[in-house]
């Protein structure tokens, strides 16, 4: 930490603030300048508390240099981690992968004709939402429990692991049963005591970025999970809230190469979300490969018209097989094998 | 709502819509214009899902009219809502109602000394945390059931309600035993489950606003709690985030008024967490009060330099005393009987 | 400025750092700590460029201390700065000026009748606009030279200085020609050209803060008009974008307390702009005055459902006269000799 | 116009609206609801202003659904446009065009070694700015005309037309002399009389899009040149102002589709302002031409480390070389000739 004094800060003022750096246990050093005083803080083994040191007389701020974060850090651990999801695999190196399916899960005959086509067009996992996060109380809520048993019951026939998400604590053993991957949505990647229990099974996660969330605050709620001695974490980029309304959110595709700098935890896209139209999404997707995006999320619905919810940003199964000869050919280009 | 549809939509295209429309349950309505057509769509009770529709030919975009609340909207429910907490009132007309004490509770003797101070200086309810949201899992989490207790015992002492957050559903149950409130925080404003568990009590409630969420979701967020039949519940406006860094987060003070227009739930006002900064809270807790916030929530310090959170906003013992002599004059001259 | 290295860097690249911060004629302290080594910079007499350190390898980021102004700042100009408009002073410890009027100048008669309500109710400046920031080419866009000389004219019958937007440089002399006091619109706030030749006046300048300008920008802006003479600024509050969108822009008022701590020049709150809604004016403008504005810039038009501009977030005359009462009341309260 | 009656509105204030929107000269037509009553405008042709309707009694919203442009959108002119640079094309189906250069002029020398190294590379564009637009008046504010002097000499020496930035109404002249295309930065995309100006000439122009501008201004800000005669506008993004501050600005690059369904304009990216960071330039390159940009801006500099301005995000020559040797590849994948 640095602390940044006013420049007409007394020696006094300066004496008080290295006793209060003292008073931590942590060491002291100033760095007169021609303007101004600074004053580096030494021996931190992490993140420092800087309330009781911002504001004292003559302090005009503090500047964090150590982050919230560390193990899920490059920084501190070099090599990738790659995320194992019963056999279909997520990192460096490898090729990424397509999770695809409905938003919500709607009925058994759905989920079955939704797992044929996204596995028949070449997806790896299937997707589908019995717990439902809906701004308001008077929409849609999921099915459930009834959920999740279409849910297994669609990954089984087509041989494709699943994912779904949890909102709720007490959901977390009756979703362990029945998914093999467990995401943990926008709205929720602060819920704090989720993400503890979370961390506490050794069930791999999909851990989507809040709306408004820094990459700071993204990497320190999955360190949480990481903290627990969960390490099977795959961050999720679905758009941040910003002033443009055009689009349901806004994609923020540099995040990808950013994050790959500073952590090794994989990364993958959901252009479905981010942008809120059918129409975007294709270009979105290969954007997000390109960039070196580990895997993409994508919405695909039987019949859009008829979706409980985000119809508007579901494929047809048609839509989703003509994505997947697009996205096959830019791999290839890419050189993965296809 | 009303679907807008583009400027060479064909007739085939513009019969299209009018029969998905049919095929909701509701009408359509043409309204051939100059440059467009528009359909506008009548006979819903509440917010229509325009995911089927958004997507058809000739489309442009949809608009929707009615909100994805109503229960806790002034248009349909004109008179105010007052919340009473063991005695303690928020609401239109009533003399607005401060809450103090620290950010987490650490010690019996710091929470008794905090009640002591903030009760004489004219707080009427006392707040500290024993659950704590914090960004990173390496810093203080909250000392849990035991801080609940010196939490409870102070209230006692000093005959002051309490009011805690809870941040998982868990402990709703020890949490209701031992606080007169329930505090939703900002980050779990939209964690839906627990705001229907917390609905099911008849606990009074204090709703944090989502650090990016809209006017629209904080109130349907209060929609989720008062659908599951619990009245009782206060807003609380803490700052939302913006580009601006300087400051915690912005303090938007325009949704007091605007807030008191579109619903009849009372609203406070947190300065202490909107802006971060100490040496602004007594501005903007002024402010607050002179835009009709029906109360005030501030974080209060016997020994702010050593606070395990926060400890840079939050007010000592006798700032605070300073600042409701303040408040008090300012109350005097509002018109409130002091 | 502090470098921060890397966790793992090598002793090669912190010497190479070193190097460049010495070929740049600065002097380099490392800070050697446990967990990484920073590097101060010292010597430096303002901002300093980083670009080229930045990217140097084994760096992790770069952290400035110095601010991109210096001339605005209380730290090296500790005393108030007054701002005199013909004989109307804005500062520390003057009573607030209220400046009011018609978004845009639409006739002689309206700017009469304009003057003249503003004036009786109390107004001590008179603004209205003749050259028009309008978002399409398609709005009424002012009355140009012809506008300047109606607004003359009321200014004059009214016994009220003036102040009116410039758009262009070469506006600048038939506007000083016209008006008491220059205004920067927010959308030229980084309209440097034109802030420098502002600055080569020696006319008083209303500077309003760019939709999305930060606190440091907004003083740097301030820092291009000062740093060519013109030491004669009054910072303008005007409402920032943000996700928001039920109010025109969101009004940030804790940024005139801030600013009265990081500057000299005065500083004013435009609540007209910021809400964009009639019914929320009075509210925001006692607010204002609460936190310590230096003065107040308000819509009035003498009929507001037939302004050509912004009529929705005007006050009638006897709105304001209204409103007047109640500010004046209230800066009895705060003080103030009215 | 949509005009949204609140629940409760009576019909005398129905009424009252349909008679507000005759004086207007358009027809009303309502449209009663089973909650509320909504009230079509009809009759317009083009952008309605609402600020007398807005306040009526009664009236809870109104909602826009003609835009304020129409010369610019694909509705009212479907085919697309080419601009034409000296004989470089942006459009629908022409290869993307690669602008490269530094970001400020300082030499001759400088100039001459990048337009050698960019046209080597495969660049058909020479990019460098005269007139700097920089956030503090102490930092380097440009060559000037000297700058333009170096640019065209440049830009002859290696046959590639010259892009530069226009900052005030009055280098117009010297600069559509020494340059082929006129940049509209930034912060100066809601300056709208230079935006007329530059729309008088008949040279080509290079709009940014605002910090922190929708895309509905920008489109409108576009309108403002072509109203006035100018249809050879290329628009390009270049990052938006969000809450995130690890990168610069925030690339947007689901404009670039989007404003492919909206406008007929070609539009370009311009990744090193984007991100500020020349690790992610050749990954958001890439990901600009996947999702249909008509072109990149790139900045090159010889000596990044020495840069004036902006030496952070800058590619050496080599790195440049390199990019193009991707990006070639990739134009090729996706069926461009090259």
């Amino acid at each position: 930490m640095l602390i940044v004094m006013h420049h007409h800060a007394t020696a006094e003022q300066i004496d008080q603030v290295i006793d209060a750096v003292a008073a931590m246990g942590l060491k002291a050093e100033p760095i007169p300048g021609s303007l101004r005083t600074a004053i580096g803080v030494l021996g931190n083994q992490g993140y420092v508390d800087d309330s009781s040191i911002r504001t004292l007389p003559g302090v005009r701020e503090t500047i964090h240099v150590s982050k919230p974060y560390k193990m899920v850090s490059r920084d501190f651990h070099p090599e990738p981690t790659i995320v194992d999801v019963s056999g279909v695999r997520f990192g460096d190196g490898l090729n990424p992968v397509v999770i695809a399916g409905p938003c919500s899960i709607e009925t058994e005959e759905q989920m079955m004709i939704a797992a044929e086509q996204v596995k028949a067009a070449g997806a790896q996992m299937l997707r589908g939402g019995a717990f439902k996060p809906r701004t308001g109380p008077h929409s849609f809520q999921g099915l459930g429990v009834e959920g999740l048993k279409f849910l297994q019951q669609a990954g089984k026939a087509s041989g494709l692991p699943v994912v779904t998400e949890v909102m709720r604590i007490e959901q977390l053993d009756v979703i362990c049963e029945h998914a093999d991957m467990l995401q943990v949505g926008a709205r929720n990647m602060q819920n704090f005591d989720l993400l503890k229990e979370v961390g506490k099974t050794r069930h791999p996660v999909l851990l989507k970025r809040g709306m408004s969330a820094t990459i700071e605050e993204f990497l320190a709620a999955a360190e949480y999970i990481v903290a627990e001695g969960n390490s099977q974490v795959v961050l999720c980029e679905r758009g941040i809230r910003t002033f443009e309304k055009t689009t349901r959110n806004t994609l923020d595709l540099s995040v990808v190469p950013l994050i790959s700098e500073m952590s090794h935890l994989p990364i993958i896209v959901d252009p479905s979300h981010a942008t809120g139209k059918r129409s975007l999404v294709t270009a979105m997707s290969k954007a997000a490969l390109v960039v070196g995006a580990h895997g993409l999320m994508i919405e695909v619905h039987p019949d859009p018209a008829k979706a409980l919810c985000d119809g508007a940003q579901s494929l047809t199964g048609d839509g989703f097989a003509e994505l997947m000869v697009d996205l096959n050919g830019l791999l290839g280009y890419l050189g993965y094998s296809v």
